[in-house]
């Protein structure tokens, strides 16, 4: 027995014994890419709580940018960055329930697989934003080309980082609001939490008939706050089985891997979206672990992990994490 | 002449000088209220450039909270508050322009009018809130049911406060998001800025073909702040005059009054908002008024008015002024 | 009788009815201007409540700063910037007690006088900072040396700004801390309200034997946030009278004018600032002038103003006012 | 060889290969503990590069908290509390050198060693405080006494944690200002680090002659962010070595340890620490490790950690790392 078997998702789902009916989402079938996750889009697939589905992706700049020479303020074109596939519908998925997204396997798609990285104008951490609003002169454009495979990024002459790959952007649909794909919030979005790979389980709250899951933003590996404002960011085949868990309220996203229950957070000021991810972490021990309230949070002082996802996005992404060996 | 003769709007519009056709948006003709504003609604008002509407708006808490003894946390439904008239489609706005809405009149609707102001749970400027999340124990939910007529505010047996109405949401649409009404943004949404009332002019870029007009939650009066969460939210009859400015291209709300310009801007941290403000209005000055960029911002550090519009929705307001002297 | 007689300093100061010992703190007398305000400097000047006292400061460069062409970053060298007169010693003062600062009069000094506005590299409030650290280029060194009288500021050929002279920075000693003169605080320190000029008075709380009070950085006339980070900064003859009102109990800076009472509020981020504000008045207006709470906090929501002070500083200042008629 | 004789303290200290020389700091020796970290206070100790400090720190609650019963707003009196050891003066140490403290060792003193946690009103994460200043009631007061060894914290019965101890607070001396004991800057301070334990080094920036340095608030275990507002504060007998770098310039706190650099931000918001915390690291891989500077931004986007140090204090402090391996 794996941890998996343990998991809320193998415990609670509703089809996590039932033999995993295998859809693929391809370029063809999805057609047309979304840079808006809400109720208004047309549905894409219909799957059954327990179904696999292999996801290709595309990469946050839709393809766009394939040399070290193309320019990002030329190429890209506000607000159609970050496509995302989907909307897929899971049977069954209503209000109050919360849908199990488990990512199995990450790839990069096509021959002499390679992802980009670059510094686009007033975006990142450390320069002036359309948010934080200067009057300095922008950073520079940088491009980077990256060589990947399925264990490297093969990031300059003298560093190859490790292949880490995630998912940087993973939703379910507002009730009623459509939300660019650049922002992360409580339907989840451009979250772009390292954690979010392969061997990873996402719990979103349901708040659209269906669920509405939208996926994108792969990313083969990604520091802590993804400071330039892009990680390696290429096109992916990704495999995640999805699952659907009844009467499960909570507000925002969590997280599950082998070692720790994870609550994340997106908003600014940054701590504000660590106070979400604490806040929700000390409720969820409350509500389902069987701790005091006052006895979670002053053990959180204790034995607490902090994530930083992204800091870069329209709201920043935040998550707190305990171990699973302090909740049994 | 008056100052609103030499108003951009009368100098620039391109109805200025038209006929104004006058249309009314009664509660029968709008039918179904907006609680998210974006591209996806149905249009109830086609008007042209010059027009004056008369808009029946309903109060913030669409009418569901009658007395003193009501229960927001029960009488209220996330995220069905806010309600908006509209939207209203204006004649050849496209991309790149800007349409400019004139309050002209607002007045108070109904025999006997009262607004109420509540102090709703997890809501407000000094208490714990979805975003600032803490544990402490919410503040006590309040209800103040408060007379009004044309001239004041019957807030308490001890004070009269003086009739200041003004907007609080004034809306175009984004181009692909749709964004709940209690949130302001670069399309304008819940600013809740006291200036923008008769006698102001709102600026507001197109980023959606006609524009998509959408206005609602009248205030009789507000504070700097609006710091418990509501002002005195009132049913009003609020008359407006559209019009439409070709190619002008900025990216933030703006408001002309008789005495000052002011640039608006929506984020968090407030800090954020402050420096969005600032910066539109140094790039203002700049591309319209002939100073130096650096002319401009030393002498904002000596001349500027800052005025604090909401202090509680998912993103703060605050509005930059110069002081039309100094323009010319 | 004025309002002034009607203050709360001349209600409740120990010295209201003393008649006036006046004072005059010379640069000869001061000496050794101070760069950090503490309990660790020697007395200048041992005065009465109900004192006047006519101080000479410098302006925030320590008089460096003379021509167009001179460089911030060369001639002024941190932490040595914004020199404070002071300590001056209040018989009688001890903790828990407050100072009243009374400003009467500020001149501008020496024959010809001018003021300096600066633009210094990563500092104010477009540009990245040290806090707020980008890997931005600073944006360029500008110096204006403006003249001024008791009239009028000659900001340019093109605009003329009123002579509207205000104290920036106005402290008493913090209990053990030394703060530098650029960072305000619950002692006051630089703060930056244009309010604070004459005909305000400014309540300070004493944390230390005697007050200690320091008080320097004038500016001849400043816009709401400083927004360069630089007001016109002038050497003054500044004119206040002192007093002491024993076992009034609260934490922050308040301020009082012929129409209006402020609390002020000084951290980062902005929000944080504005509440310490809003709360500080809340609790002012129940302790003192017979609120039940929540109705202060709701009638504030109607009521209320914000003065944006410095936006500039290590810590970020605002003051949130309440008009003096609804207080009857 | 170890990691520890190609640190850079170890290459580049002065006092490197000299045989150190033991100190012992009792509490006899240290008498007045401090609440205040500056250039007023009297040196305990000289020690010279290179030497070896043996410290008998007071936890941070000065030992008033012993019982469960114990209420903190009662038995803590503000700004009494984290109460430092030092000043210790290091021969040789100017202001454009560096001091770097190696913690060797850290061990519970006393006989039956417990540690304390405690919630203190309006202090913590998840409440509001004296400068998120709210209206809602504080959380409770809660103290724990853990019993705690060398080799764990007995924190419940349902959860033993491991003992991971490290220091709190260490800082050098500012120039002018003296900064209370609880607050993370420039200087070091109250950072709460969790990486700050036996086998770190941290470098800190001369300002004042001797450097000044302060140590004190052992922590027996900490969480990131230290939610609830303190960690499990004990009486430590901690061992340093120090030793004196010279002309070493940067601005904010370094650690090293075995596999990781770490620059140290402190500030509010979160934002502005995290970022200073990015920039310096940024600013650090070019100085000393040879690369370009965008391609130090964009490879911290790939491969940089965060860490959370305190989410509690008047400035939050965060950590940003980087793998050692990819500087070779």
């Amino acid at each position: 027995m794996t941890w998996l078997d343990d998991s809320i998702m193998m415990q609670r789902g509703v089809g996590a014994h039932r033999e995993p009916v295998q859809h693929h989402l391809t370029e063809e079938l999805q057609k047309t890419f979304h840079y808006t996750i809400g109720p208004y889009s047309q549905p894409v697939l219909h799957v059954k709580p327990g179904d696999r589905i292999v996801v290709d992706t595309r990469d946050a700049f839709g393809g766009k940018i394939r040399e070290e020479t193309d320019k990002p303020s030329q190429v890209l074109q506000m607000p159609f960055v970050n496509p995302q596939n989907g909307p897929i519908m899971i049977e069954g998925a209503e209000k109050g329930d919360v849908v199990a997204v488990h990512i199995e396997k990450m790839s990069p798609r096509g021959a002499d697989p390679h992802g980009y990285c670059c510094m686009i104008p007033n975006f990142g951490a450390l320069t002036g934003t359309d948010f934080t609003a200067l009057l300095n002169e922008p950073l520079p454009e940088v491009v980077r080309k990256i060589k990947i495979d399925e264990e490297n990024v093969y990031w300059s002459r003298r560093n190859t980082l490790p292949y880490r790959p995630h998912i940087g952007t993973l939703s379910l649909s507002p009730e009623l609001d459509s939300i660019n794909s650049l922002t992360p919030d409580q339907h989840g979005g451009n979250m772009d939490v390292p954690d979010m790979g392969p061997g990873s389980i996402t719990y979103l709250p349901v708040r659209s008939p269906g669920g509405r899951l939208f996926i994108g933003d792969a990313h083969a590996c990604q520091g802590d706050g993804e400071v330039c404002g892009t990680a390696v960011e290429y096109a992916s085949r990704t495999t995640v089985r999805v699952d659907l868990i009844k009467q499960w309220n909570f507000a925002w996203p969590r997280l599950e891997n082998e070692d720790a229950l994870m609550s994340i957070g997106s908003a600014r000021p940054l701590e504000d979206a660590t106070r979400i991810a604490f806040r929700e972490l000390v409720l969820w021990m409350v509500a389902e672990y069987g701790f005091e309230k006052w006895d979670a949070y002053m053990m959180l002082s204790q034995a607490a992990k902090v994530r930083l996802g992204n800091f870069v996005d329209p709201k920043y992404t935040v998550g707190a994490m305990v171990a699973k060996r302090y909740l049994k």
